[in-house]
């Protein structure tokens, strides 16, 4: 088939589990056995390069199924599509996705639908990366900013961020983006590491993991809390004569508290100097995070990995609940919208340390920092992507840490192609690992 | 099996569609061709009584499968529970659904999972009542108040609400319940209709159908805007024309706008008097009602049906955001979040308005405001319970409306169970409607 004719021809589905929670990497306040898991989506085309687009959701277990019947439901509005038309503008397909008059009645824009969105939008942007020979970061990075702004939907968002803002910041953002593009290749992209904190981890391994962190060149290192205060204290200050005075200490509630237990805890936490208090509690809580913020300052307030769309981004920005925007790759509507939280955050001045793990968040969203350095924010001060070092090895071109940096992604596409060998044995319930242990599988029935 | 004994034996789950777009019914300016859906659930017991219970989602057609996967991935958590026990404590199993540590990831308490949450608990209260011998809002309102505020979960709203607040309101509330009950049981609920007012129907129907409201008796009509601006001036002012002075007439723009355009465009209905705006904008934007609020009044700011949680109920109640608190009995997670959202709207004082029509919702709502009613906010005025004559005829005891008013159910149970015949005809693809119908079938694959 030629170039110019060339369809999507199938849009298939996996539901990938892996069994994480035996080890309790992973584990947190709110989350104890996570065993995490992708809804995951590939796009094949009739097209004679024979690119295919790799996109997922995130999740971390039970649900997975329903996920994908979610990305499954979306299927009628892919089939078929240009390819080549797909691919210079795949805002055209958001757009599509999110004004489904029928399926938007199951978010509108949030929870399992919207993730799904998420997963098929990216696979398109996966797809149009590798058809243009660039890894995602720098497809990006080379777009006119007209461009940019034409694949942003700005719904609800106007009163915050208009379409000429938007323009205006990403033609300023550009300047001196040479000398960027030199020193990310060069140096890479600030990362830190959760690896050391999971909540189920004794202080033995904190430590040896911490110290490890450092070593490796780490500038942050990140602790999960609020399952018991004492011992929150404690591991803080392991952690803190660990890492010692110049290494950022993050901690991370993951929605715990109430308003006023956010604030009593992460006070009884000041004197281990954290640098920010994430997720102190519901991520739909914008006047929470908001009154938090005012009084746990100078610790600063870091929320998204749970904010489901660019809306309540928005609100969190205008009632100044945040010090630090997290994007999440895979949680809002894929790389459109993000582009639109990331407009937010640059309008407002605040840093945008995306939120990684699971499985893939990585891969994915260092394009996205790397975009913003080169294009939006024009700088790494302050900012940093999460990096946690697992299951990483499933993935065919898996994230480069070096240094305590990501390095700059050189393969085109998205990075979000998963090893077909491990697409076979993950597969849930069918793949080998799965049907081998029918005792793990249980699990995994609600 | 004795009572003392019986376990829930089934959950069976069906996707349930009717062919709405047909006829406009339900057109507004967001969802120009709905099919009204219910992801239904029914929970079978091994009790001698042979009692089930019936609750569902409602959807608008596209998606209802997704729903209904949603509905299955919660089974395991409701095989097997005690029914007695469940019964004396629906708010265990609520718990247990939200908490759910790997499915509250694809939220949290939001979207496709919450629903199903939703559907299933009222599911619940349904087999309670029945077991009871009551109808729901009889047994809501002939509960202590500790027990209601034992059903309710306070996190992420006490700084709003806290247990000991809900008590005194409900404490208080039961005063002079029974001469309430009195009235009621004479009287009914106040109703208002939207029947008219659906954005595909031309002027002559909107004026047979307003006139109509009037000679029935309802004291509020409410019309569908934002698709156009000059025709909603003229349907606006054909609707006052017709329905005079005194009666009220609301507006609702279905989230058409952004804050700027639902400042401007109710503006320029304020001549024909509207009662309400309803959802102006996305109902995730707490500050963007806020700042529309401020802008329209007197015209009062409606809004809920979308509302996914208590938590952004609490924000819209605390930012000042809303005049009127419009809950859906199947949008939350079902009676037990609506009772924390009741006891919201009274701690603020904001009258509550619930949004009924699709499939079913007049005939569980209205259980819960006249618990509103009876034990909580002691009043109905200012207060109508939506009403849309669609669809009541597949309900085994459809609601009742006489002169402008829902008449209190007597039959025990949540009014929630379908009849056979109409989930066997409407069931989705394989039902005899459906099966008939390969054309109409079509246009429910995306």
């Amino acid at each position: 088939m030629s170039q110019a004719t060339a369809r999507i021809t199938a849009v298939d589905t996996h539901d990938i589990r892996f069994p994480t929670s035996r080890e309790l990497d992973g584990s947190d306040a709110m989350n104890p056995d996570p065993d995490y898991s992708a809804a995951y989506v590939v796009l094949r085309t009739d097209a004679a390069d024979g690119h295919e687009g790799h996109g997922f959701t995130f999740t971390i277990g039970r649900g997975n199924d329903v996920q994908v019947a979610a990305i499954d439901a979306l299927r009628g509005h892919v089939l078929g599509r240009p390819v080549e038309e797909l691919c210079a503008d795949p805002g055209s397909l958001f757009r599509d996705l999110i004004a489904d008059s029928q399926l938007r009645w199951l978010g509108p824009e949030k929870g399992v639908m919207h993730m799904a969105i998420g997963a098929v939008v990216n696979a398109v942007w996966d797809l149009a990366a590798r058809r243009a020979g660039k890894p995602l970061w720098q497809l990006l990075a080379d777009a006119e900013p007209e461009w940019l702004v034409g694949q942003i939907d700005f719904r609800y968002i106007t009163d915050a961020l208009s379409p000429e803002e938007a323009l205006d910041l990403l033609r300023r953002g550009r300047e001196g983006a040479e000398g960027r593009r030199a020193r990310l290749l060069e140096r890479g992209f600030p990362a830190y590491t959760t690896s050391p904190g999971w909540l189920g981890y004794d202080d033995d391994k904190l430590t040896r993991l911490a110290a490890r962190a450092v070593a490796d060149g780490f500038r942050q290192i990140k602790l999960k809390v609020g399952a018991d205060l004492a011992d929150d204290v404690r591991r803080c200050r392991v952690a803190r004569e660990v890492v010692g005075p110049d290494v950022r200490l993050a901690v991370d509630a993951n929605q715990r508290w109430n308003v006023d237990e956010a604030i009593a805890w992460t006070k009884a936490l000041a004197a281990f100097d954290p640098y920010w208090i994430e997720e102190p509690t519901s991520p739909d809580d914008v006047l929470g995070h908001a009154a938090i913020r005012r009084a746990v300052a100078p610790v600063k307030v870091a929320s998204g990995e749970h904010v489901h769309n660019r809306i309540v981004f928005k609100q969190m920005l205008q009632a100044g609940a945040l010090d630090i925007v997290q994007i999440d790759a895979a949680r809002v509507a894929g790389v459109n919208e993000n582009l639109a939280i990331l407009l937010l955050a640059a309008r407002f001045g605040v840093p945008v340390c995306p939120h990684a793990g699971g499985v893939g968040l990585c891969e994915l969203v260092q394009h996205l920092s790397m975009f913003d350095y080169l294009a939006v924010s024009g700088t790494t001060e302050d900012r940093v992507i999460e990096y946690v070092d697992h299951l990483h090895e499933h993935f065919l071109t898996p994230v480069v840490i070096r240094d305590g940096h990501y390095t700059a992604p050189t393969a085109p596409g998205f990075s979000a192609a998963m090893r077909p060998e491990s697409l076979a044995r993950y597969t849930f319930p069918g793949g080998t690992f799965w049907a081998a242990d029918p005792d793990t599988r249980k699990g995994q029935a609600a």
